[in-house]
């Protein structure tokens, strides 16, 4: 089944609201309350999870959360995944704890500078970038983390599609041209301010 | 007017991509190529653009760049930002310098931490984050960058959104809850994975 994009993209995050949310039972306008999201929306895209309403009482939260995962296959098996490019960035997210106890696994690093890659000490290998395409079919990577320079982001992409990467995160404020079996994430800091504030007439 | 939130989306990466293009025209077909976006849907997107369709050679970029632009009011006056949260990931986005030539200014920092604030280098000021409010209203700063730890965020955002933030870059995992008026781009590892994973059937 096809979950529309903004559907998944409210239920990714509800999945967060529910993993700190400390009462048995949920309603729609608890979540409207918590997320911004109109409780009709939220009640239209609950349709696509097996689960019934409850009473006044609302969802029960363990119920929504087993749905919510199998839905969108969260816990599925292990993700494995490789960040390209440490630089100040990449190596924020070398240390970052943030996806431990998710179902991704940072398996590898890589960096064009070798000196880079034999200095930093990280709990999985660094590579140079050279070896990109070997490293990433031998661990059998599917997802990479792209924190490398402007001009490094088009051709490292491009490398990524041909050796079976299935998703990109891109930290670099470039537009990656990339074949459609290749899903990115754009989430440049210039992006993201500029999603914000483009359009608002109080920005002027 | 109001631009929907995709077609808003799309034409701030396109304003990107503009920006690294050399050629003088660029057609719908071009625009596809490279951003994977059906041409009949930027064609769709255009309309809201003050431009005339070129005759089989395009667009003109240049044209297309003042009136892209000029709706996004993306280099309407200086918008000032701040960082909350010097860890790593704070760190590693005080030295950057993405947003240099942007309408975009980082002009102050914030963590919890007296320590952190006194022995880092930057290039704007670094406060105390008991200073939040004081700075924040001073400096007239409405864009901020979220990098606590994750039992922080909710508390910080909720500051933030009373003392006038319009917008915040969120790069915790967490869902902060915060009033219609103030804007959020989730942006954290976790989430962008799992939008890039979830529903996928072969991540299974």
């Amino acid at each position: 089944m096809e979950i529309p994009e903004p559907t998944k993209r409210r239920l990714v995050l509800l999945e967060h609201v529910l993993s700190s949310y400390s009462e048995k039972n949920i309603t729609s306008q608890k979540i409207q309350e918590l997320t911004g999201w109109n409780s009709a929306l939220i009640r239209r895209d609950f349709l696509l999870l097996d689960i019934k309403r409850g009473a006044s009482n609302g969802y029960k939260v363990d119920e929504l959360r087993v749905a919510l995962e199998k839905l969108l296959q969260l816990h599925a098996n292990q993700k494995k995944c490789c960040i390209i490019g440490l630089g100040g960035m990449g190596q924020s997210l070398l240390y970052s704890t943030e996806i431990e106890n998710s179902s991704f696994k940072l398996v590898a690093g890589f960096d064009s500078s070798v000196n880079r890659t034999e200095v930093l000490s990280s709990r999985f290998p660094l590579h140079p970038t050279t070896l990109l395409e070997k490293v990433i079919k031998e661990e059998d990577i599917h997802y990479a983390i792209l924190t490398v320079e402007n001009a490094e982001a088009q051709p490292i992409a491009r490398r990524l599609a041909q050796c079976g990467i299935k998703g990109i995160v891109n930290y670099t404020p470039c537009v990656l041209t990339v074949p459609k079996t290749v899903k990115v994430e754009n989430i440049s800091l210039l992006t993201s301010l500029e999603n914000l504030s483009a359009g608002c007439s109080d920005s002027l």
